[in-house]
């Protein structure tokens, strides 16, 4: 199946889809094959590697989940396959720019030529041939903090604050809760208006606490997806996240979702057969924040913990056509 | 004056301009306009800078004469004109990445990609838009070397050993000549070709021990250059160099080339008149190297020591339309 060849008849439909690392990247490897109206709204609270690293040299926005979305969206030629890979090359070794990622170089670099975040994402769109745009979910780099339980021995109940994606991530305790700080971070106008005018939306699959979820903490974001008429697709992720969300069910994702935003409807979740162990107590979750359940085999074949570019697509051009 | 629109009969001649750094640029600024068949073979031994900490930390080629050069070529638009400003972009601060061009660290990766130096420099053309390409004249790292006088205040005739680019390029004793280590590296084969089926040759302007007459050291760079059928041209500088050849004259520039290549027969030498004192003198230099001297108004008008591209091109276009 070639790109955007799902549906045959009509106009794409446009879809903005929102997360951050590998697992907005595997949504956007799906979501190119069904619409070349696509826009990635991405998470900047990524505080750890080489974006964390350019956080604190120059004070930017973490770039490196911004180059992992330009990059699944890569045109699908030499021209934009070798580019892709250029720009998600790592230097190694153990010198000063070990670990960097030359997009992350390139994308701090036109920031700081263009003087606009919006401006240079779409530069390095165009050097990639990009089917879709990328934009940062807000224009300021964010801290995520989190409430744990479990940290202290001596107290297993007792709640502490854990800061930063990069620690949330691992946390060996049970995340309740994140908020940013700032808690009130001003939303990228063009993702503000990209989900308004969106017929779909598509949150996850990804790092529940700190990829997922952000996007409803930043409060004009928040309130075009509440108000948006797109279609709203959940994608759980296939497995628990080691760290921030070790042990948790599907159900369990979703209970989280809607205590971080009481209020927003869901149209569609969709789930990985294999993870469902409860399906009748999933589809009464789903239900409760207004969605129908699609469980379907959307993972790969090779054992990975990782949707299936074409597999994934089939289920977004269904329900995204409903 | 559009680009190559000096020559407006005929096809355009090949043209293999060799040198480094500013002069280089300044040259290739300038040849854009004379010809679309043109080729920068470049000196790789700097060992200052962004190109020598890259040097150090992954032992690659020194980049940044290599991007200079490629930045010269790019396309007459706003797509060439905003690349060849982002990979000219410096970081600055004072953090590991401070002082690195951006198109340094992307020549570096392209090359630890792909694993060729030419390929990576040709897809850097293909990013720019480039008007020509772009060589290595060798296909390793170089050192310069230099045996220098005046260094040693007890004894001024004593001849001391300098080494590395960036420490000859500013030593306040007198250059007497200098060196490869290794002596007799590689040529890079593309960059030979270049040489061997041009119609026109350019050397300098540059750094006169450290850009210019390097490329008379590489043994088979060199046959190339004293065999070609081309025309050979000699750019002089607009004036003498603090370091390396400070109160070098006009004619001291020809007897320094002589000495190191005194087989080369070059066909004209390119003065800007404001450097010339002695006329007759620098005319008869350049006759022992088998050169008529043409002496014009190159320089910019604002008094800095740069070339005009306008008018150093039409000196160019009539010297190899002779």
């Amino acid at each position: 199946m070639s790109d955007a060849s799902v549906f045959v008849a009509g106009s794409d439909p446009k879809v903005v889809a929102l997360g951050g690392g590998h697992g907005l990247a595997a949504s956007l490897s799906a979501l190119r094959k069904v619409t070349e109206q696509l826009t990635a709204v991405v998470t900047v609270a990524d505080d750890g590697g080489s974006s964390g690293r350019l956080r604190e040299e120059f004070g930017v926005l973490p770039p490196g989940d911004l180059r992992q979305a330009l990059a699944a969206l890569c045109g699908d030629d030499e021209w934009g396959r070798t580019w892709a890979e250029v720009l998600q090359h790592r230097f190694d070794g153990k010198g000063p720019l070990s670990g960097h990622a030359v997009g992350n170089l390139l994308i701090v670099a036109l920031w700081e030529r263009l003087g606009q975040h919006v401006d240079g994402l779409d530069w390095v769109a165009r050097l990639l041939g990009a089917r879709g745009r990328v934009l940062p979910m807000c224009a300021v780099p964010l801290q995520i903090q989190a409430e744990v339980i479990g940290l202290d021995p001596a107290d297993p109940a007792a709640v502490s604050i854990v800061r930063g994606q990069a620690e949330v991530a691992i946390t060996t305790g049970e995340v309740l809760n994140v908020a940013l700080v700032p808690n009130d971070p001003p939303a990228c106008a063009e993702a503000v208006e990209a989900v308004r005018s969106a017929d779909g939306i598509v949150l996850g699959p990804g790092s529940w606490f700190t990829s997922v979820l952000p996007h409803l903490m930043v409060p004009e974001l928040a309130a075009a997806l509440h108000e948006t008429e797109a279609r709203r697709v959940l994608t759980l992720n296939l497995a628990p996240q080691v760290g921030e969300t070790r042990d948790f069910s599907p159900e369990k994702h979703l209970e989280v979702l809607a205590a971080h935003a009481p209020d927003l409807r869901i149209d569609v979740v969709i789930a990985d057969d294999a993870f469902v162990a409860d399906q009748p107590a999933l589809a009464a979750a789903a239900a409760t924040l207004g969605a129908e359940l699609v469980v379907a085999d959307v993972a790969r074949n090779d054992g990975s913990p990782r949707h299936d570019p074409e597999r994934l697509a089939q289920v977004y051009a269904k329900v995204l056509d409903d």
